[in-house]
């Protein structure tokens, strides 16, 4: 959120922006979602959106990350298990309507501004979530030379190629083999294979 | 390409074209490349453009996907020099400067549309090369419950993310982190490990 320290707040205008964002990008996309459409939408007026969001771009990601900031998965331990709950929430919250509608303009809009990071929800909330799934592992299930950080990165990009690439998103295979995947990745390997 | 069947073609207009798209993108991005601006920077006409592709996006797919459509690999039947080379190559056409400002529009395109799979370069060409590879690997090198379309969609989105999301493309981790994982995945599991 971009409140400024100290500032009261009315978590009511939020919810009615963020609400009003998702709805206009499902009807018309990331072009169609802007201040002045927020605005209209939700009866607000325009500087009231920009006291709180810098621009469309930050709105729109809180808009659209929400699920991302905080998937509710509470390891159990179990590997498996609980990467296939991380995963099915994941990729619902990168594959909702809004999401989907979003997420290539927010991405053109960081290459045409020069591709830095914008330090918000886009990719990296989930990240310490995933590293405590692999922290509550039992011994011996995820082998010690991997990177939990590679291995969220190839899991983020499976998902988001699932979400926004046509040709991937147009096969529609189950989550489940990614999750297998996934599991077979981190798992020990054999030494006694040809490589 | 889109010539006619039949039809008499000059390559030196379709190479005129397609330099200069390649080379408006890296200067003006996706936005700033378009039939009026590629044929200005080409001295060709606007029509002889249309007679080759139906919009911009057709020619802008020709432009930065050369490369995906024949990554220069020749299995050897080593899996992980097949791979790394195969990573490699395909990591240089998605990630050149020209890709890197074409992808996210042409994906923001493909979603207004519809997200219609557009039968082009994006994704499908280097599948088959990929197949190859795992068809040349050895015996009990990858296992045979593996899908190699599965497989092929985590690598390509793996690839896809280094290239257009900012926080995984700061990272900038080494390719070869992304071939190991590919081989581990690739690997039959131990069945000796907890799950």
């Amino acid at each position: 959120m971009a409140a400024k320290a100290g500032r009261p707040r009315d978590d009511s205008i939020d919810q009615r922006a963020l609400a009003a964002a998702t709805e206009l990008l499902v009807e018309h996309g990331f072009e169609g979602t802007n201040m002045q459409s927020v605005a209209k939408r939700s009866g607000l007026h325009v500087s009231a959106l920009y006291r709180r969001w810098p621009s469309r771009v930050e709105l729109i990601e809180d808009a659209i990350f929400p699920g991302l900031a905080r998937p509710a998965v509470t390891p159990t331990g179990d590997l498996t298990i609980d990467l296939r709950r991380f995963v099915r929430a994941y990729a619902a919250a990168l594959g909702s309507s809004a999401a989907r509608a979003a997420i290539p303009g927010l991405l053109a809009h960081h290459q045409s501004t020069g591709g830095r990071p914008s330090g918000r929800y886009l990719h990296t909330s989930a990240r310490p979530q995933f590293n405590d799934i692999l922290d509550a592992a039992p011994a011996g299930s995820v082998a010690p030379e991997i990177d939990p950080d590679d291995a969220f990165d190839v899991l983020f990009g499976a998902l988001l190629a699932r979400s926004i690439v046509p040709n991937v998103a147009a096969r529609d295979r189950p989550l489940e083999r990614t999750v297998e995947l996934l599991v077979r990745m981190l798992h020990p390997v054999r030494s006694d294979l040809p490589r």
